[in-house]
């Protein structure tokens, strides 16, 4: 650990994740915040499904299932089952250990709990002693322009899997969303911030759209760095490549950089684009070169300390 | 069968499902509709619960736990463990394969289909043939004023297992309730109308409770006969015998043919009964004493047969 202060890292799904199971790794939990978006959520089948803050919670508490980077290891799919004899609606499938976070949330969010309470408590119960912040706890919803439409998030990303053409995307909600009281704190006082291996538009981008956010990374002095999550032209997981080819963006961390613009004091990107680190460094942004996947648990923490002691510089 | 005209069968859970599950072995699904109790439905943890329907439903289905009266056989609690983890609400236990049941139901509700069209689209996929009917629509709720004030129906029934010492009871909702379409088509045409051997005041006069119910027994010339849920002046399940004693009724199949009072042409009462017949049938309501526990399927089949069977004679 090398960077004075409270690190904040904004984070999605699966990538942001596991960084923040490499950064709770090193760092203590008064000196890790994580933030993240919450633009997925949606209501189905009556419950409030939090699909990003689930993802790190379970990462973080290591009940994730490694092969699909969302749900719990080892559930079961019995409700699914049954509701498929019901031919109900099965594209979102929830299993049903992970039905028991929703259930929990809605019953909690019911009896007037805000989301940030709702995951504060979620966290304690499930040992995890790193704070976890839903940006807002305000509706927050991306809607996605296509060629097939408006798509609602999940619709788009799980029914339709990625595939309509994106010509626009939307952060419904964002205008009238209030920052988390503590999101405003922390981004306040933090040391370093983090904008996580995450899609930009889908994940950080929401994040960013909330009032407040953007105006307090850029007020604060601390360094913030991303780590793209593009690597040779291509998304780790997921269709940050394909959506922002779609949206015109240049498909590489120069253009995450580019997209990221001002807020940005460094980025991190992969030793397979280290050809890019130059061209980056020219329009002001500090680049930094090294290996970026993370498969492994050794990967997330090697990553997170190279981040710690690189963003060390970055602050100087 | 020896009734002329649809036998039309008004109930609340476990007692009520197995009298169903008999009348369903013999008649034909033209001959038979089911009308069930809904003011123990309630919104728990997002989700549209209807314990009588699903008990019904699961009976008829044969996917019933016969141990619990609730609840499907062989289910698993994946969902409630992890809840539990949560120090989450878990009073009322929900299967994992039962959850799937909520789930669509919910879904089904928000999309705008009527409670009658869910259950009509559930018991279709269950493989159930035979019809069953909301008694309405709209919301309807049991509310108990009690020694630990006024308590909803499942904190009442389930949460505090039915303990508490009740004063009064009430059904929110009934007097703005419209009885369900089919429901007052059925009791127009009933060639027999049953009051299963369910609670009464807390599943049967609920369903009479909605207006145009009652009216519509009163001016169909039809027998209508109820199935005592008590016994030796005791419930076979559940707290028809404490709720009627606290409400100052008279314990015994005599209280529960004065309790439905002119509705009633006949009761089957149970033979350990038997020397109750003569007064009740001194104040003009036939009486009929036979077995009327149903332990297994025969049991039921013989139940339903015997009902029809001489039901034609009170018909006369």
């Amino acid at each position: 650990m090398s960077v004075a202060g409270r690190v904040v890292l904004l984070v999605g799904g699966v990538g942001g994740a596991k960084l923040a199971c490499g950064l709770a790794r090193i760092l203590p939990p008064e000196a890790l915040t994580i933030v993240v978006n919450t633009a997925d959520d949606f209501r189905h089948l009556g419950l409030h499904v939090s699909p990003d803050l689930d993802t790190v919670m379970y990462t973080l508490a290591d009940l994730a299932n490694p092969e699909t980077g969302w749900g719990v290891a080892g559930d079961s799919f019995r409700a699914m089952e049954m509701l498929a004899g019901y031919d109900g609606p099965t594209w979102f499938r929830l299993g049903d250990v992970d039905l028991a976070t929703h259930l929990a949330r809605t019953a909690w969010l019911d009896e007037g709990l805000t989301l940030t309470q709702v995951t504060a408590r979620l966290c304690e119960r499930l040992g995890i002693r790193h704070t976890l912040l839903p940006v807002t706890d305000d509706p927050l919803a991306t809607r996605l322009d296509t060629d097939e439409g408006e798509l609602t998030f999940q619709v788009y990303f799980v029914a339709r899997g990625w595939q309509p053409v994106v010509r626009a995307v939307r952060y419904v909600g964002a205008d009238q969303a209030h920052i988390g009281a503590g999101v405003a704190r922390v981004l306040e006082e933090a040391g370093l911030i983090v904008l996580g291996p995450s899609n930009p538009v889908l994940s950080i981008d929401p994040i960013l759209a909330v009032p407040g956010v953007r105006e307090r990374i850029i007020a604060n002095s601390a360094p913030c760095v991303a780590i793209s999550p593009i690597i040779g032209g291509r998304a780790v997981r997921g269709p940050a490549a394909k959506l922002m080819a779609e949206l015109g963006m240049d498909v590489s961390p120069a253009g995450i950089a580019r997209h990221y613009g001002d807020l940005l004091s460094g980025i991190i990107l992969d030793e397979e684009d280290r050809a890019l680190a130059d061209a980056i460094e020219a329009v002001g942004v500090r680049a930094f070169a090294r290996r970026t996947l993370m498969l492994t648990d050794k990967d997330k923490v090697n990553l997170a300390q190279a981040l710690l002691t690189w963003a060390e510089g970055v602050a100087t």
